[in-house]
C-alpha cells in the first residue's frame, strides 16, 4: 500500500503567506491582490467564461448596432460609511464611473442599489442619498434605475451601496491592459495612498488625526481630456484596492512585460508618508480613488503629462517608471537610497472595506 | 413661549400600523410594500430625480444612437441561500432577466457581484457560481463583469449578490404601468405564491416539509412568445417582493384605474394553500419568482392567453381579472364566497429576505 502524502518536507517549512488552499473565505479574498484573483480565476472564470468577459479589465466593453458600450459593477462596502473627503454614497458613484473610464468611456446611466440593516438610521440614508445625488449631477451621469434590501439586525453593516454603470466608447479608442508596450511611458495622474490614509485615520479601532482627505473624484473628465491628446493612449487603470502595486502588478502579468519604478518619482504627500511610518504601510499598497495610471508611448508621454497637470485632477501628475522588455511579470522599483526591490502583487489588503 | 407639540390626542391613539414617520430601517422597508415605496418616493426620488427614473419600472428604459435599452439592477439577500427550486445564484440570474423582460426587453449582458462573510464556505461558493454559470447559459445571457468584496464576520450574512443587466427593446414595444386601460384583461402566467412557501419551508426557524419548490425562472422566452402575438400589450409585470397584492396595487396607482380580481380564477395550488392556512398567509403577498402579470387589451386576451398555456412557464396561466374605471387605485377581490375585499398594499412583507 502506498501513502499519498505531498512533500511532507515542504509543507513542515511552509510559509504562513496565505495561498489558494483555503476552505472559507478570508478578509484578504477581497483584498484585490492575489487572493481576490484565485477567486476570480478559480471559482467564477471557469463558470462564466466568455470573450467580453475574458480580458478582466474594469468594465465590460461590446458592440451593439455598431455601437461600443463600456458596463461595470461595483459594490461598496466601506468602513466607516463617512470619511473625511467623501462618504460611501459618492465613493459608489466616483468608483463606478472611474471603472468606466479606465475602459475610455464616457459614463451615461448608473443604477444604485442599497442592502440596508435593520435599524440603520433613516437621516444617514438621506444624507448618504443626497451625497450619491450630487456626485451624479456634478459628473453629468444619471441614476436611472435602483433597489433597497434590508437585511435583519447582525446580518449586514450599516449600509452596502452597488452601482453598475453604462457608457459609450469612441470608435478610435483602444484602451486595454494588453496594449501595454516596452517603452511606455508610466504616469501616475496624481498622490497616492490618500485613500487609504483618510479611511484610516477614522477607523475605530486606529483613529488618529492626520488632515488627509480622500482623493475620491470621477475621472472621465480628465480621461477625456488625456484622449484628445493621445486617442492612442495604450492601457488606463485605476489603482483601488490593493493600490499601485496591485494594478501595475496586474498589467505586468496582463502584458507579460516587466515594470521599472523610479520611488523617487512617485508622488506622496508628507502626511501620508508620515502615517506610512507611525502604521507601518508601504503607500505603493494604499488604495486611491481618484487617482489613475497611464501607459503612454514616449513620443506622447510629454503632452499627455502636461494635459493630466492642466486638469484640476492631475496637478501632481508625474512619470513615475515605464514598461520594460526585462523581467517580464515583475514590477521593480529603484529605491531612493539606490537600491532595487521587487514590489510583489499583494496577498491581501493592508487595510479590508477600504471601498 | 409656545411649546410645538404636535397632534398630541392623534399621537395618543395613533395606529400600530407602520407609518412612515420612522428614524430607522425596518426589515418592513424591505419588504416591497408601503414603506419601500416610501424610501423610494421620500428619501432617493427626489435626489436622484430625471425623467428616465421617474416611471419607476422594473428597469430604465433609454434610447442610444437609435437603439432602445433597458437596465436593471437588483440585489439578492435570500435566507437561506439553497432552497427547493433554486438558490441565490440561479435567483439573482432569473430576478434580473425578468426585470428586463417586464419591460419588453431581450436580455444580453449581466454583470455580477458579490459580497462575501468572512468564513463563509468556498465550496458552497463554488456551487453558487455553478449555478449563476448555468443560468446564464440557459437564459442565453453573458456574464461580462464582475467584483468580489468581503466584509468582516457578522456583518454579512454568508453572501448577497447583486446582478445588473442590459437588455434591448424593439421600436415598437411599448410596455409600461401606466399603459393599463379600462377594459384590459389581467393575466397571471401560473400558479402564484410558490417561491414564498419553497423559502419558508427551509427557514431555520419555521421549517416544514411541503414539496413546494421555487417558481424562479427566466421570462424573456414567454415574453418573446407573448409580444410575437401582441405587439401592443399595455402592461407586464413580475409580482416578486409583496406579491400579486402588491403588482396589482402599483399597476393601480400608476394608471389611475380600478382593478377588479375574481379569487376564484386565480391559479394556487393545494399545497400552497394548505401551507397558507396553517401559518397564516396570504397566497396573494407572497413572492413568485418566475410569474408574470399581463395587462391586455380585450380583444387580444383569449389569443395571449393560449400563447401563454402553450409555453411551458404558462401551462397554468389564467384570466384573473380586469382593469376598471370604478375605484381608481383600487384592487378589489370577489372572494369565493361572493363577498367582495379590498387587496390593500402591504406595509411589508410576510416574510423578510425573500429574494
Amino acid at each position: 500500500m502506498t501513502t499519498t502524502t505531498k512533500q511532507p518536507v515542504l509543507d513542515a517549512f511552509s510559509c504562513p503567506v496565505p495561498t489558494s488552499q483555503h476552505k472559507e473565505v478570508l478578509l484578504a479574498h477581497g483584498g484585490g491582490g492575489r487572493l481576490t484573483q484565485d477567486i476570480i480565476q478559480q471559482i467564477f472564470l471557469p463558470e462564466f467564461q466568455n470573450n467580453i468577459l475574458k480580458p478582466l479589465h474594469d468594465g465590460a466593453m461590446f458592440s451593439i448596432r455598431g455601437t461600443r458600450f463600456a458596463f461595470s459593477t461595483d459594490s461598496y462596502v466601506v468602513n466607516p460609511i463617512f470619511f473625511p473627503g467623501g462618504d460611501i454614497g459618492s465613493l459608489a458613484v466616483h468608483g463606478t464611473i472611474n471603472d468606466l473610464a479606465m475602459c475610455g468611456a464616457t459614463p451615461l446611466y448608473i443604477s444604485v442599489a442599497v442592502i440596508l440593516e435593520e435599524g440603520f438610521s433613516l437621516d444617514s440614508l438621506r444624507r448618504i442619498a443626497a451625497s450619491i445625488g450630487e456626485a451624479a449631477r456634478n459628473a453629468g451621469v444619471l441614476v436611472v434605475t435602483g433597489d433597497t434590501k434590508v437585511v435583519d439586525r447582525g446580518k449586514g453593516d450599516q449600509i452596502f451601496i452597488n452601482t453598475s454603470g453604462i457608457g459609450i466608447v469612441a470608435q478610435s479608442c483602444n484602451i486595454s491592459p494588453q496594449r501595454a508596450r516596452a517603452g511606455d511611458k508610466i504616469l501616475v495622474s496624481g498622490k497616492i495612498g490618500m485613500h487609504g490614509i483618510a479611511i484610516m485615520s477614522v477607523r475605530e479601532d486606529v483613529g488618529f488625526t492626520c488632515g488627509v482627505r480622500s482623493d475620491s473624484a470621477p475621472l472621465h473628465g480628465l480621461v477625456a481630456d488625456l484622449l484628445r491628446e493621445d486617442p492612442t493612449l495604450h492601457v488606463l487603470r485605476d489603482p483601488t484596492r490593493g493600490g499601485v502595486a496591485a494594478a501595475l502588478n496586474e498589467i505586468a502579468l496582463s502584458a507579460h512585460l516587466g515594470i521599472a519604478l523610479n520611488e523617487d518619482e512617485i508622488p506622496v504627500s508628507e502626511e501620508v508618508l508620515s502615517a506610512c511610518e507611525i502604521l507601518g504601510f508601504d503607500p505603493l499598497y494604499l488604495a486611491n480613488e481618484g487617482r489613475l495610471l497611464a501607459f503612454v508611448s514616449p513620443a506622447h508621454a510629454v503632452g499627455v503629462l502636461r494635459k493630466m497637470q492642466n486638469h484640476p485632477l492631475g496637478r501632481d501628475a508625474a512619470i513615475i517608471g515605464e514598461a520594460v522588455s526585462d523581467h517580464p511579470g515583475l514590477v521593480v522599483m529603484k529605491t531612493s537610497i539606490g537600491g532595487e526591490r521587487i514590489v510583489d502583487m499583494p496577498s491581501g489588503e493592508q487595510l479590508p472595506r477600504i471601498c
